[in-house]
């Protein structure tokens, strides 16, 4: 993000991948790297110092997936660790866009790389604007 | 359930076993067993005569589960279509317990058996009873 | 397929969405449209004469998923119909390429699109080709 | 542990409620209890010293589920940690019987118990015997 082209700000958390996760190719299902994104995203929110249920359940405002995209690049295994990093690539106070990379612990092996797009909408779904208590986690300058 | 050792009254729906839903041993999860639980008493209810959804949406009363059982006797695999049947084991205004088996449809072998208990709740999940226009639907006379 | 822009070839299959696909914002979790993708190539290929559980039992030859997507225009909800619309984007003898639409079967609302990509491996998950006999239902000429 | 009777030999891991294990109630979904435990047991094998995943994948040889069940108390609710509580109820060569607690980590509460009841079987999913290596593990003595 920096002008020196600098890492992005990945947020990091493991997950230990279950056998529920499986299918019977001997591997991790596809859909299960959007649930593992969104154990990412909240990591994230809990690592800038907010819970996303709070958003919901306090602020009455929701980030409802409108995109996600995933690249596979090698298959995860169950009972492995892996490590899903998830950064913000892009927010306004509309929509907020995250990506993710998908690691194997053990060697730092890259098995998948993502993107999520959301919009903020409020308690009937409809779109809104993020809450301002919110903007500065999304590196959003307070409004005038 | 007669003394002439009537057959229950099941109400039967098909289900045909996703890839999702498979693991690395090569056959259904055991969990999806309760999921497919949970489809065969949706079936239930539109056989009866209205839809669960309804009872949440317009009556706020929810049936929350309490307790949930199944007996695995021969395993489910992909693409098999699977017959659930549901029926009510016993029922009053503020508990309702079904029963379940699990067939797979080619030849009739039985799967799994299940039963589950529900309690009535309103909508912030507080004990309540069942309301008057469903008591019919679960074979309970009115209420005077 | 046609010269003129018709329609690509869309195999339909219907699937009621579960309890268990829905998340506490009332509307279906993000990751199950990708199981639906599941279930509609499941009924592509029943539709184009074979079984995909076939092509892995008996000819050891599996397609493994490289890349998804998703567009989620407007959200599904428990007990709706909804209608999985898949159709083959693009194949040769090493990469098959879908495309998926969903829609709500009461009124066709488009309710998501999306793209997934799969390549051939042998049974040890290495890239391979298309085995001969499944060369026509990919539309692709027989190999001399 | 002790010789009057004390507490079973309870293994605690602690799960993060998902978004995706929720459900329209706003509660997580009944089916996913049986999920945690099965993370429950696989923090239970790597407490007594090995991995499940090697029990098949160097040994060959499986634990079935044949039986489960689970009484909820109250409720488990998005980012709420759950401490999964895993002991050893019965073992012998031939069939393996797990209990599980599931509580609130924040104040302990009881949300959950449950059993499961598993079979061991080969590569053939037949019945087998557990390997020797792994009867020390299962409290069983050395075969003679």
């Amino acid at each position: 993000m920096s002008p020196k082209g600098a890492q992005p700000d990945f947020v990091e958390t493991v997950v230990n991948v279950r056998y529920a996760e499986t299918d019977q190719m001997g591997i991790a299902y596809y859909a299960n790297y959007l649930v593992w994104f969104e154990v990412g995203r909240v990591a994230w929110c809990k690592a800038k110092g907010f819970h996303y249920a709070d958003m919901e359940a306090r602020d009455k405002h929701y980030l409802i997936v409108v995109e996600a995209s995933c690249r596979y690049k090698s298959p995860a295994h169950f009972e492995e660790d892996i490590v899903v990093r998830t950064s913000l690539a892009r927010a306004n106070d509309r929509v907020i866009r995250y990506r993710y990379e998908i690691r194997r612990k053990s060697d730092n092996h890259l098995l998948a790389t993502g993107e999520t797009a959301h919009v903020v909408t409020d308690i009937n779904h409809k779109p809104s604007r993020l809450p301002d208590r919110y903007r500065a986690y999304f590196s959003l300058p307070p409004r005038v």
